[in-house]
């Protein structure tokens, strides 16, 4: 079980500037997230997109703002742990011991909660009860691994980019791959529509549209799919080694609601002081948190976890006074910058 | 009269910053400044420094940080008033009359403090009772025009680089310049002294220490002065046209304390949800200001700023919906910072 002095939920902007924020104190920081890579919805959601109001930054792409505060946060300790989700919590003493999804296990004085809109969970399909009772046993939700794939049959689920993109790469390996969406019009770029419409007319590919699916078939793994078609109501029962539902993400508050935090509007209430949650030791910072006048900006967030930083130092160090100055004059500052020897 | 939906005092970087984000509400904004240029302190005091806090900005000089506030707030409908101190305020309904001591008037909704540790006012001499007196009658705090100085008698009183600096480029023109300091180092460029020193030596510069001044002679404007030697306490009197003191900056609240607004801490009390004084229609931003927690930064001015400028907008719209979008996706926002038509 590693120790660590902070350690957040979701490395976002405000997530990682917490690091940054924490190493000017001399504080290690833990982040965990459950993307498979740094920086949040900016870099997953709208990379490419310029954002203009992060101040003294007239324009930045979200992925280039995610790079500069890796870049800024770089001189410091801290460790990423992704692809996976903060699950449990439990008290010990002034501790909280935290667990993720994949067993990993921390100790910490103080968590942060800079979560965002919450984690990316994967949309499932509506009308099934539990469709992850079959999870990574034949139903994903996303290709981690092209080779599971390989030489099966493969029922791909949705009318976007992922699907279309999918459907034409797995065309290449699996043994057979039918695509099913509610209708017979595509979000995705038309190139790739064409594509995949070449390879249903080469018959390597199967469409089925306007359908949906009705029960998944199988005893300890899947075996086979039953699909319903939208205007006949007709039910097709199919063979089916893996089933890849591709409805894209949904932000949810997850495993956070089992913590008996205060919430309000779906949000973690916060004091605007130290930005502390209803539970000692547990600090929300940015857009995951609600208190009187907030808004949902990058730049506030930076605010909340810079004073939040304060008390989570106060209680590491208890009675000591938290160190302050400006890194344009301070000495010290620039040692833990690296700027200085 | 010019009437301006904010009018921010302090053309600081949460001055400038102000600008931005009450220019996506659709508000104008009139920048008021001590300074002959905008940046505050970043500008004044430290330009060449590198300042590593700013979120999502790894290294940027002082004055570089200015430099890209003021191209972020370009777009935008402000006009900045420089050289000037906001004097007195006065009611009037809903609005503020604001007058600076260059007798500029404006009227507004709303008033943005955000004065930083305040203004930067010439130090005074300690010593005499009433220096002002002869204010731009033979007295200066600041070279604002050399021409003022031209073969006349001056004495500069000073030991840092600006007296230094003064004696060297004046003695060129004055008809005699003498330099007076309570002791005989300086604080000044060692390269500088020496050149004065030459001066010195050559006659062209008289040079007083350890002195300092006793009175100011004179009736309608400056005739004379007396100087006291810190060791004899002798007293001698001397005929002069030009007193120019150069003791450095004070960082003062000035006339705002006059303005009756609830302080701590010789800071400017707000809560924490609009950012407002006491005083309705009063704000105060950035470092001037007090709340529990408050942390001195660049950052957290942004912050404070940005939820001040809601309720500057509600006051303004009484009733109406604050609009707020995300400028990644907000087409209006865009529009708005003029990247797209």
């Amino acid at each position: 079980m590693k120790e660590t002095d902070i350690l957040i939920v979701g490395a976002g902007p405000v997530g990682l500037f917490t690091v940054f924020e924490a190493g000017l104190l001399g504080l290690n920081c833990t982040l965990i997230d459950n993307l498979d890579k740094p920086g949040g919805q900016c870099a997953e959601l709208y990379p490419e997109k310029p954002i203009y109001d992060i101040p003294g930054v007239p324009f930045q792409t979200a992925q280039e703002h995610v790079d500069a505060l890796l870049k800024q946060i770089e001189p410091f300790d801290y460790d990423l742990n992704l692809s996976q989700r903060v699950q449990t919590i439990s008290e010990d003493g002034d501790f909280w011991i935290v667990e993720t999804n994949e067993g990993n296990k921390f100790k910490t004085k103080n968590i942060f909660i800079a979560a965002g809109a919450g984690s990316f969970e994967p949309r499932r399909p509506a009308n099934l009860e539990n469709p992850d009772l079959f999870l990574n046993k034949g139903v994903t939700y996303a290709v981690r691994n092209m080779d599971q794939y390989k030489d099966k049959e493969v029922f791909i689920f949705g009318g976007g980019d992922s699907a279309l993109d999918w459907t034409v790469e797995l065309s290449k390996i699996a043994s057979h791959v039918s695509l099913v969406h509610r209708r017979d019009q595509f979000r995705g770029a038309y190139k790739t529509e064409q594509e995949m419409r070449d390879l249903v007319k080469n018959e390597k590919v199967s469409l089925f549209t306007p359908h949906l699916i009705n029960e998944i078939v199988g005893d300890k793994k899947v075996t086979g799919v039953k699909l319903k078609n939208f205007e006949t109501l007709e039910i097709s029962e199919h063979k089916a080694d893996e089933l890849l539902f591709l409805f894209g993400l949904n932000k949810k508050l997850g495993p956070i609601l089992d913590w008996e935090i205060d919430l309000e509007d779906k949000k973690i209430s916060v004091n605007t002081t130290t930005f502390e949650t209803s539970k000692k030791g547990i600090f929300a910072v940015g857009d995951i948190n609600h208190y009187e006048g907030k808004l949902d900006l990058i730049l506030c967030g930076f605010h909340e976890t810079t004073l939040a930083v304060q008390e989570a130092f106060k209680r590491i160090n208890p009675g000591e006074r938290v160190p302050f100055g400006y890194t344009t004059s301070n000495k010290k500052l620039q040692k833990k910058l690296g700027v200085i020897d």
